[in-house]
């Protein structure tokens, strides 16, 4: 037993079989931030329309990345997902992205909150690179996740 | 002029016209880790199997979605790519992904090398998170890029 | 409160949170037409093999179209559809799409309906722009909903 | 001969062989609209945060839109766009898109310009059905060409 | 009656409207195989890391197409699976590849477990045909499939 | 040396850089077919509408699926090909389908026309399933291809 779930006996690749899980409620935050220099931050922060299209467009990839999460990542099952909001933070020196995600389902929905956070964060990246190609995205991390024979679970210095 | 090249000079999100621009060789280095706990990394690292799968996931996976980057980030374009490698090395406490993209194209393939390391870190998450919940993607930068009218770039302490 | 659902206090995007909600039956009918020369209609209605190949791409597109709609429309949920049909009708000087989509779940199937629709018109314009380039797409619209808590609609003029 | 390029001789479905076209510069323009009760619209244009984001979702699901024509249009070539813009204006009861294609290629853009128009409308139909069930999305058309060897086009009443 | 399921008494296409069916535990096994020349086969069975990689590339391939064949086959359902896993057999001049998808739902997973055969041979197919481009993909059949009102069943000579 | 192109000298999985590859005019032929009892091959060849749909569905799906092969196959690059066409034949016992991909490109298009001969056949299972849930896909091969340094190529007996 190698502990790792997505790999049997061999080790090879699976889909854990969720068909004996029950369905309940499931939710999962997840977060990170992106570094970047006064200029870029300030070109984010300080605009008026620039401001709202950066993170409205971060904010859309990321929604739109959630529903994708069963595409992009080889063994997590498709999931009819209730609902997906992300939160926008300034930080010193740094924007940080929050996602939570939540279902009712067999399976937790980390993966989406963090494909989320992920995709939001490239996003900003992309739309700021030509200010600061230095940038450097971090600390992209489960918070929390509740429901689930598992149970809840929080971050320990979250 | 508010120095973000994808908002027009009403703020409102684009894709820059790069319509006019030069096909050259174009080629972008980025790299990311995560942090996990040691049961976690000798599961990847020690195991026989399990080692080789995990990571060819997390392989297969990065260059999926380098080919996907256009369908992610809102205003990246479509690009044809040329090729696409991702190495792994195991560090004190993490495993760092580094993704190369290279195409010979009118714009940069930065993005498509971000996305394809996020992505390939997000699936080890995915795959070994039943072991360490706490794991912690981080440092996910570019390394280097080359090609195009813009010049060569080198991240300053890579 | 602005009355716009998609939109929390702040005015920001995020997916409504269906997770309260019952799964019940529910179905939506939308329609539009796409008008055009004599000479573009005719090639379809009267032509042996055209006139079935073109409705039947068109069929195939829009009913393909539908389950895309969580990948398309940003806020959309990613829905079970349990059915979806396309039916046309020839009308003085257009063509007529009429798509009907129906699931058992938490939230309707207005917009996998309109989806349908608008993508079936799309690829008929594709067809036969050759023919007419001058083709104006209109009418589309939500003929009924049926199912949920708000209840049964249908259009005034339907 | 039928005239509609995409039907071969027996009538059966196919991509238009543009293997021996020249690349040139094209671009396409296409426009629709969105009819609405005075207080849906009066949601979208007066409210502050709410009207930028119901915009801001709609460009960017219509700039994704476009890169994915190729992926909802069963005969359309895939294509690497050099730019997609997309505008809105108000009238008079009604919101207009108008959305711009270009790129450097062997095809036509007029599919990805009308399938950039129709997803921001049907974006916009979603975001404010809670207002107005009743909404109808009509005008769509190419309003105009350029480039290629069939040469510029305008649209008669444009 | 033309006994067609997918076509409607006008024979046009449509998906099957399922909406009152039970949702029950379905499970269906598909198997196929490549015949090549020894010079491929010993280039995957006997390598080590090479075995490893084309095996590992062709499994991720086959769950994650197996999570796409509503988007690839015209009429199936999106389904939300519970498990798919891929094996591979070394036959005398071929590789067999075995694919077993399961889901608690209302329609059969038939389709979902064929094309995780195809695109698994596929993938073994492009790997390897630098060495053998006259390689036969062949056999590629149901098993069996069991649950649903039409109960199990399994091929004559599987 | 292990003789697979997609592998590199550790066995990892990569793309194959084709940066320094010309573009030239490249095309792919392949074939396979399905083998169903009399009552299925009647129902597709002898139906008016049916036939008609039944074959025009495989022929979209066909064609989409070749577009989408950079999606399905992990190391295939995304290519903008110039035409795709699928023709069909009916057999003693079998229904053939066979593609034919272009493209002016750095790479060829086997796998194009490769994975439209698979869906395509795909699609008629799951069409015609209900009548007969034993057909068999075979003889899924490449017929030729031309175009690119390694030059044309023919299979044995075909």
């Amino acid at each position: 037993m190698n502990g790792l779930t997505h790999l049997d006996d061999q080790g090879q690749a699976r889909m854990v079989d969720i068909g004996g899980k029950q369905a309940t409620k499931r939710q999962a935050v997840a977060s990170g931030r992106i570094r970047m220099n006064p200029q870029a931050l300030a070109a984010i922060r300080d605009g008026d329309a620039p401001k709202g299209d950066v993170l409205a467009a971060a904010r859309i990839a990321g929604i739109m990345a959630a529903k994708k999460t069963g595409d992009l990542i080889p063994l997590c099952h498709p999931l009819a997902l209730d609902a997906v909001t992300l939160d926008f933070a300034f930080e010193d020196g740094a924007l940080r992205v929050t996602a939570t995600a939540s279902l009712t389902g067999k399976t937790g929905v980390e993966m989406e909150a963090m494909t989320a956070t992920s995709i939001a964060l490239l996003t900003i990246y992309d739309m700021t690179k030509a200010l600061d190609k230095g940038m450097i995205v971090d600390e992209i991390r489960l918070l929390s996740k509740s429901g689930g024979k598992s149970g809840d679970w929080t971050a320990a210095t979250a």
